[in-house]
């Protein structure tokens, strides 16, 4: 019998099987065309490098609360199939990542290039002909394509694995995952398109910022990744519906917490560059609630400056706004009040005090962190 | 019990499967918020206009192969299984289609504008603030990651289809279906990356060529679909691989057909702009069999015209060189002898003769085409 471990020991577990699945899959690319080994490589790189596996450490703290424990030991089938899930997981984010960041234009993401920056240095480096910036896009297009199929292979069971094993349907995932996971999928890719509607629309609403932020981040970072994990474990729809409100507060108070390190977080600790939300010109809570509480000069300065390249003076005059018109005040206010509405519903649950502890413990890492 | 019907009432019986499926997802989106059903009706007005329903055509033939009649009965499992792959696949060439415009930066397709290009065409109407163009790309890009995501869940019953019923895991997919489906995602994504490698390396040779024909085309339109189709009716091992024989013979040909298509192609039959494959610059076996075998100037005429905006009068130029130095008689010369090894091997297979009729048809239809 193997040894109940850490939930924190969950994103170390990931990263195993992550990396024995990219080791696993090199071939696979490689009997194609030896060229496609690129696109896996890229792939790997960014998903090897980087990345606080905050959904796997939901998945699993989710099962945890339907009774599962987490033994990490690779040979039982159970355990096996909630890393194989964790590590689907993970590459639909690489795909949501390496698509947002096209889509943003960023040139850096965890400090490094991004993706497509990659592909476009590449096409430069090796004299190639046509747009080289076309040519990242397109690459990266690809790469996000990639990690999407990939993910549900991995999820069924379709690709080999970190394990080991050879793909096989030893245990199919339960129908109940398939259908959290499958909404999973078409929230976030919703939220994505709200956020591209309501950024190129100029809408500055706070209900706007708040359907993005439920649907692009709460639902598919936490909550549904938690619901995913129940479903593993076999919880019954209560405490699944529950998990899921929980992972709704959180998860908006973890994108809450976001949006103010994307203005006035450390580049150091977050790997983006300083004011990155606001050259973005993403239509985030924090700016919206900026508009509705500063005086008229304040808001002409919050609109000047978003969506441009800006200045370091430029910022600061963006981060005093939002500082005095108590906007950064009402954000932390709202973090807090939605970390505490969550603690309280954990506090609640119906469930081992060790998957409580679990999730406390989740629920102060990503609302008080500062990278 | 039902009667059975024509390999040629597929393609009907697909499409109602599809119109129901985006009646049915509708609501999913509108839940998620109103706007996002601009992504839904962009996806759903780009699969239902037009498209040859080929890849679901090679699924009926192969499992008809594999002894399965068609029935096209929407009550019991197998058929409502087999819709649905169909109609999975589908969502997987819209993916493709979607996003591969991108990469071409084609402006029509199927005689009507690109996703990308009416999603440019919508942010300039509403007058919305920022780069319309790159907003095209963005959302194009979304809404093909959206047809990727569904195609897998509907392969694994995940969203409801058709046939009205809830999804459910009734009849749960057999795992080496599921593991086809896997290898053809690959395939196709790899060929995609491959094609554009070439193209922005310049590399010329036959060889490249033919590596992006077998995975993008070949594979992909009708070994992996025959394959899956067999599988779905429990062919055996020495069946699957006999047909994904036939299926790289005949898709090497449809390929080849459509790249002359490309050049020679009549725009009112095909539906894409006169020389579209040259203005796009695509490094096809039909150019690779050109530049071998063309003199100095005639070479020279084949790289000046490609890869971009052409008068008539040099298309008319390219046209004349590949004529004359044999270009188009050596690739009439192999689809030939592809189609016809194909149909040796279809003579020869295990199976009932209405089955083979069916492939016959099917290989004639694919390789002797003008549209």
């Amino acid at each position: 019998m193997s040894a109940v471990v850490n939930l924190m020991d969950v994103p170390v577990a990931v990263d195993e099987v992550l990396d024995e699945f990219f080791q696993a899959t090199a071939p696979i690319l490689e009997s194609i065309h030896p060229s496609v080994i690129d696109k896996g490589q890229a792939l790997r790189a960014f998903v090897m490098t980087g990345g606080k596996r905050i959904r796997p450490l939901f998945v699993y703290a989710g099962r945890q609360c339907a009774g599962d424990k987490i033994t990490m030991s690779k040979t039982p089938d159970a355990e096996r199939e909630a890393l194989r899930v964790c590590a689907a997981i993970e590459l639909i984010q690489a795909c949501a990542l390496v698509h947002d960041d096209i889509l943003d234009r960023s040139d850096t993401r965890r400090g490094r290039p991004t993706v497509h920056r990659r592909f476009e240095a590449l096409h430069r480096d090796r004299g190639w002909d046509g747009d080289a910036r076309h040519f990242g896009d397109s690459a990266a297009i690809l790469v996000g394509d990639l990690a999407l199929a990939w993910a549900d292979d991995l999820f069924h069971g379709a690709l080999p694995t970190a394990v080991g094993a050879q793909p096989g349907p030893d245990r199919p995932v339960p129908f109940a995952a398939t259908a959290v996971w499958s909404q999973m999928r078409t929230e976030v890719l919703a939220g994505q398109f709200l956020d591209v509607t309501n950024e190129a629309s100029g809408d500055e609403s706070v209900t706007a910022a708040e359907q993005v932020m439920t649907y692009k981040t709460a639902a598919y970072t936490v909550a549904r990744p938690l619901e995913l994990g129940a479903t593993l474990g076999g919880a019954d729809e209560s405490l699944r519906a529950e998990l899921h409100g929980i992972g709704i507060d959180l998860g908006i108070a973890f994108q809450l917490r976001d949006d103010l390190l994307g203005v006035f977080g450390d580049p150091a600790e977050t790997g983006k560059p300083s004011g990155d939300d606001l050259v973005a010109g993403k239509r985030t809570a924090l700016l919206a609630a900026g508009l509705a509480q500063a005086d008229e000069t304040g808001a002409r300065t919050l609109r000047s400056g978003i969506g441009r390249p800006l200045a370091d003076a430029e910022i600061a005059a963006v981060r005093a706004v939002l500082t005095e018109s108590g906007a950064v005040a009402e954000m932390e206010r709202q973090i807090a009040r939605r970390r505490d509405s969550g603690l309280a519903r954990i506090d609640a649950l119906d469930c081992d005090e060790d998957a409580r502890a679990g999730l406390r413990t989740l629920a102060h890492r990503i609302t008080d962190r500062t990278s």
